[in-house]
């Protein structure tokens, strides 16, 4: 038992971007601990050789998906009198449902402990050489379903663009959007092909909020301009970075034209940054460091 | 010896923000298999009994300032030859020092390896239960020298509020600005005064881009509006929350407005995050969580 840990509760225990090894040492003393282990197994994946890695840093686990981590019974009563550890991969909190899980033992008088890990958003944003300030938000490209393309994510894109900060694109590893199947990450030129429909999108058939007509505040209207902006360059002529497999040994980092780069990538999990301005050693740094 | 590490070279390891225990799993064995170990003293501070718990992890090391790093032909002439551990508060590669360091070792042919850990902008984008993709680019309060007072800060401030972001802002630990003393971290009362003095620097004497005879851009255009419209605020009302020695035993988070949760903060290490709006379980989270 660690040192001043409860005898019950629940731990969320981020299991590292990449790989097992980019667990905390906290985080791993207290899953070893634990009564009980579960290992969130939709969000992501555990890397090369996770699997094996993971059950020998923090020992055996039961592998769960989806409902069981969104309808949560079973969990929470095992935590009223036991220990009991989630392991997710990358940071624990990067998700929605790990927040109401929080808020949930809150109500129910369940203690709990969060152990943070390395994230993706580490591994890139600190990764790359790239000045974790000069980030503007981040967004997430998911999976098409038929003719459901929000266009919000490459609108965020172009006020980044617009304010000259880079944009972390993360990848949906969902295509079910059910979160209960192995995950399958999108490819990047799978990455691009939504992006380029999104840039139709919004030249066909714009969100209303990008309708001259509609603009009423001066945020729509800063939002408005840069998403004209950014329709004027060509989106495959765009620089940006493809990072794919960071924090695992077969890390690949490819940096260019998007529509170049996303060509012939290695296959694993993959982000996309569409860079701003690259200023001081950022330049330096993307060209020589990888 | 670790696993196919290299028997020289430099190894940037992260130690983590708020204790050593958020080092990473992969990063404690790199760096408890080195040669030779050197802490940067200047940038951050380990936390409680952190010396001791650093220690014990990776063996013992030699405290180094800033010159050493800025100036590193004795760490370098060192690994040329032998396995040597850089360790860093935080993680390693959020310092341009840190990008010099490793573009300086690749044109000098020296092997090197990165070891991210949980930083404070994990600690706080993460932690507090706000969403990660909800924050803009992130910003730095230096100590003012003088009458040296650069109200960039503010300014992006204004724009993510502008945009409904939050902004995380870091405050400074070394008011000489030499990185040769041990650190002094601010104070969220001095964090206050040096924004409410930015306030009034914008509104008597605007830096030129911010003057409309000056605005030629969309983009400057747009920045004026956001600075503009958070002057039209009191700045103590802004809401805000305090983040104080997150990731250790003594943390504690406020949240309300600036100029009351300011008073009677614990001592220690800070961070403030200027909310945007809070949406979804934002609120509940910030509320309950804490």
């Amino acid at each position: 038992m660690v040192e001043n840990m409860a005898a019950t509760g629940l731990h969320l225990v981020g299991t590292g971007a990449g790989s097992p090894l980019n667990m905390t040492v906290g985080g791993k003393e207290i899953a070893s601990s634990c009564d009980y282990r579960f290992l969130e197994g939709y969000t992501s994946l555990l890397g090369e050789n996770g699997e094996n890695r993971l059950e020998k840093l923090v020992g055996a686990y039961e592998i769960i998906r989806r409902p069981e981590v969104e309808n949560p019974e079973r969990i929470l009563e095992l935590a009223k009198s036991n220990s009991v550890a989630l392991l997710v991969v990358g940071d624990p909190m990067q998700a929605t449902t790990h927040v109401d899980l929080l808020l949930r033992c809150k109500d129910e008088g369940i203690h709990t402990s969060v152990h943070h890990a390395v994230s993706a958003v580490d591994l890139v944003c600190a990764g790359l050489g790239l000045q974790s300030y000069r980030f503007g938000r981040q967004v997430s490209l998911t999976f098409p379903h038929g003719n459901h393309l929000p266009t919000s994510p490459l609108e965020f894109i172009a006020e980044n663009r617009f304010l000259g900060l880079h944009t972390l694109v993360l990848l949906d590893l969902d295509p079910t959007g059910m979160g209960i199947e192995q995950p399958q990450p999108m490819t990047p030129p799978q990455a691009f092909e939504v992006m380029c429909r999104m840039v139709e999108r919004l030249k066909d058939d714009p969100p209303p909020h990008l309708e001259l007509e509609n603009v009423s505040s001066a945020r729509d209207l800063s939002r408005l301009k840069a998403v004209k902006w950014l329709l004027n360059e060509k989106i495959g002529d765009v620089h940006a970075v493809i990072c794919s497999n960071l924090g695992s040994s077969n890390a690949q980092i490819k940096s260019g034209l998007l529509s170049k780069i996303t060509e012939n990538c290695v296959s694993g999990i993959h982000s996309i940054v569409i860079t701003g301005e690259l200023i001081g050693m950022e330049k330096d740094a993307l060209e020589k460091l990888h």
